[in-house]
């Protein structure tokens, strides 16, 4: 392409709200513009990109045996009635009434509309397993629309759902599916993690997100050192620390702490690390009741993992000032488990302490030099209470933890028969009888993937695509062209070289400086470009330089398309 | 593909609400499923087809120079608001409210989102002529969705938009539109028409149509026997037949002709052919007048030509019984120009008339042998004022018209400044002034496509593809491979081989008996099929027959390949 014919749409402002680099740069590089809050058209630029993010999707799916479909984004509510979630579904569902009153909705997902689908095409268990898929536009009436694409009220989804008869089949699926989606994002040049979203420790249904990894991505992922473990910080399990409790050194002393509330204050009042003192948190019980959650000083509590002990109040309330007061005759900011008079529940990692200190369950009064045992028993019950930090062991066992935050861009999910049930989408099976059938779905926010690859990789000067990714494998830029008719014969003949060769080449033949060309190859983020200018003819050769790299490099004339094809392949 | 990794989904039955031949066997076929009235999900086979509508479609408009966009479905209702058209629009199109109560439609076409869009991105006459295009989804609520895709509620069209700062400029990409989709209709193997939608002749905008014959189509056209002029009926020009006015024979006579009212019992009453006799119609002018329009016996009044008349009420109106008593004295059915003391417009071919029979303005009267200039002036007033019948000169001047049918599948259109005025999309000149764009808009029904080709193409037995269209092209049936272990080898070695040498198969593994398969083939309409059988195997001999024959023919095995590459070249 020339940017005669493909003309470039890069400005320099960014846009007042654009809040993350994502949606500044391809706002700037001029992949996308907004049409309204929430709504963006791609501009020929981008959907190149999502085309490619589309494409590779497609050849993985197809690869994996699914089957394309194309279902409407109009969806009759009478399907999402069977489900139950016409009602639950909250105002997220874009609805609205045809000329005939009859209630629709814009589809943010097809559950409704593939199960309606399956159970009127499958019959029997010979059909099973089946899966189907779409590239679709979904809708999402977000409260907030924001980071251009990331969260936008339209945008495209890759969704499948696979039908089954057996859960061993749907693991089956499943497994493929993973597969799949990890060919997909390698394929695509990207870092990336498939997080275990649900511990499906207590036979919960298993789901895995994919995440690209990007320091501005929205959640915190905890991934091994040494595995291809990765699970989201809030499920991930902080597993009992290895080693023994330290034998008692100190004694158990009473002493005053005036105002020292928080561990913050209390370790620097006392001049001890954090780890050293016991958080006690008093939240609400089922039954009117009150519960201490013990933790080392320097965790947090997991919201989402006290939820699940049973007795907890979901979703969880802490208690108020008057009824630890009323419970433990001492303000929050005192308590302690010695002689503590309700059910105490400790996380994991506090069983290890010792020498340590706590709240006293009397005004501005701790224990320094507390020791299980012997000044109290260790709780009864103990729990994974916290969220992993850095450095935690890792929970199958190989390596430690590391935090790094990444943005969601696919999700797989072991449905089991929520909607084939709700929707009665039998099969008869090998004995002759009707029988419900199980589901997985699989999504990629095919859109998402552009605006996570660019947030992922970029610098000051603008995207840095990988090669699979980029509108354009190369930048053709010529210098000051329309000046020298031998230049111009020399840069039309290596451009219809380079395409020859089959690859996406942008040849920049506008008439503009040098330092502009440039800038805008980088904003764009080409990944390889070759300038080519009256000097270099002179020697017979160009300049080349990857997206990456700092120096231009000569590289003969007659070899550049050769070198092209190894750094693009 | 093999049946058992891409299970067809034919039917028998025919489902109760489809009225046309297209979508009885798009739902036969298993092309496509109704998910809610006017909404139809594509299965897996119809996506095929509909993939290659829009793969070709998108390849000539980038050979055009268009350049790909995707907008939003999505549209602020302020955007239509500026163009008067969220008013105009009447209940077709969906509208809804945001979860801020904002207003929304769902577009059915885009010419405001990509108005706005242009009058952002372009800014110098520099950027012109440019033309964006989508393919996209677009939704009308029609008040009864029926013909199963042809006319639903949810579909996917191509449409493009260019931009011009001369209406010369707009004339040349239009041309160059019409040539894109001409390539576009041949390419898919269609019989079609461009046809004139609009006459221009009194400087309005121009349009064409772009039919696909069929015999059930919608819309009746008006094409030449000898050129590629085509015309909807409506519109077509009926010029002045050729050759002079006969000379009187006969003398004037008035008769009594009780009770004969209509030209068909005039002309049965007095045994002549309708063509002799002149239909006198009474509408109602503008200024509270009343206007004879005259037409040969056997022609139709086209109500749009008359329309365009001066003095004509639009939308036309005939006058009342009462209301012609008042004017003329006389009830119609016995009304005739002579001595008519009201505007009077004839025919073209009215002129031509000698000796015929007309109303003589006196109850259950007319005369006979009536001749212009003898019996009454020739009227002042000559107008194209009837509708173009079989055997009409070509407006051209190339041979003669006759009456086909035919299915809209595009529509290209010069609009001139009607969005841009609205929507103060201005450029500046070369003269360094704001000037607003001209625009012209290109549409194409992608899903529409496929109906109208099934509409073109089938017989008894189901579908017959073009080559192009076809979901495969070849379709392989081993007869009963399932009980001989060599024609299981032979059949995948076969099918192997097809598919190396780039063919799209379609192998047919399922254990069924033949005539099952065969017709299953037939109905989905596979262009070509190959059968292969163990009685062949010792002659080393297929079978193979196009869907258009009625007889198999016997190929040599190691022939076939080859055979077939040229059948689908």
């Amino acid at each position: 392409m020339r940017t005669s014919q493909f003309p470039l749409s890069t400005v320099k402002e960014t846009p007042a709200d654009a809040e993350i680099t994502s949606h500044k740069l391809m706002i700037r590089a001029g992949l996308i513009r907004k049409l309204a809050s929430g709504l963006y058209t791609w501009l020929p630029l981008g959907l190149r990109v999502l085309r490619k993010v589309e494409q590779i999707t497609r050849q993985e799916m197809q690869k994996a045996g699914a089957l394309e479909v194309l279902m409407p984004a109009l969806q009759p509510a009478e399907l999402w009635q069977e489900t139950g979630r016409w009602e639950k579904y909250g105002p997220e569902l874009a609805r609205l009434k045809d000329r005939h009153d009859r209630d629709f909705c814009l589809g943010p997902t097809h559950e409704e509309i593939i199960t309606d689908l399956a159970r009127n095409e499958l019959k029997s268990y010979k059909q099973l397993p089946i899966t189907y898929f779409q590239v679709q536009t979904k809708f999402r009436d977000e409260i907030r629309p924001r980071f251009g694409i990331m969260r936008s009220r339209e945008f495209i989804m890759k969704d499948a759902y696979s039908f089954h008869l057996t859960p061993d089949s749907l693991q089956e699926t499943y497994d493929v599916m993973h597969q799949a989606y990890t060919n997909i994002f390698s394929g695509l040049g990207l870092n990336f993690r498939a997080v275990i979203a649900d511990s499906g420790s207590i036979g919960g249904a298993v789901s895995h997100e994919f995440h690209v990894l990007a320091d501005s991505g929205e959640d915190a992922i905890a991934i091994s050192s040494n595995s291809q473990y990765a699970a989201n910080v809030e499920k991930a399990e902080a597993i009992m620390p290895a080693g023994e409790r330290a034998n008692a050194s100190q004694a158990l002393t009473l002493i005053d702490t005036p105002n020292q509330h928080s561990i913050e204050e209390l370790s620097s009042f006392l001049n001890i690390a954090p780890q050293q003192c016991l958080k006690t948190l008093i939240v609400r019980g089922t039954e009117e009741s009150l519960i201490a959650l013990l933790l080392r000083g320097d965790h947090e509590l997991n919201e989402i993992k006290a939820e699940k002990i049973e007795g907890i109040i979901t979703p969880l309330e802490f208690a108020t000032d008057a009824e630890v007061i009323n419970a433990c005759q001492c303000k929050p900011g005192s308590i302690g488990p010695i002689g503590l008079n309700i059910r105490i529940i400790a996380d994991r990692s506090v069983s290890l302490l010792s020498d340590f200190v706590c709240g006293a369950n009397q005004e501005d009064k701790h224990y320094t030099g507390t020791n299980w045992e012997r000044d109290l028993p260790l709780p009864a019950e103990i729990a994974d209470l916290r969220s992993v930090v850095e450095g935690d062991p890792s929970p199958d066992g190989n390596g430690t933890l590391s935090i790094v935050r990444g943005i969601e861009v696919g999700h797989i999910f072991q449905l089991g028969t929520t909607y084939s049930a709700a929707m009665n989408a039998n099969v008869i099976n090998e004995a002759g009888k009707s029988e419900t059938m199980t589901m997985g779905c699989y999504g990629i926010g095919i859109s998402r993937v552009v605006a996570a690859a660019v947030e992922q990789s970029h610098d000051e000067n603008g995207i840095i695509w990988p090669n699979k990714l980029a509108p354009f494998q190369v930048a053709l830029c010529p210098m000051n062209m329309h000046k020298s008719e031998r230049l111009r014969e020399a840069a039309n003949k290596l451009y219809q070289e380079l395409c020859d060769a089959g690859i996406d080449v942008l040849f920049d033949d506008r008439k503009v400086r040098a330092g502009f060309m440039f800038s805008d190859m980088e904003l764009i983020g080409i990944p390889h470009r070759i300038i080519i200018g009256d000097r270099g003819l002179d020697t017979n050769s160009v300049e080349y330089r990857a997206r990456t790299d700092s120096e231009n490099q000569e590289i003969a004339l007659d070899n550049i398309v050769a070198f092209i094809q190894e750094k693009t392949n």
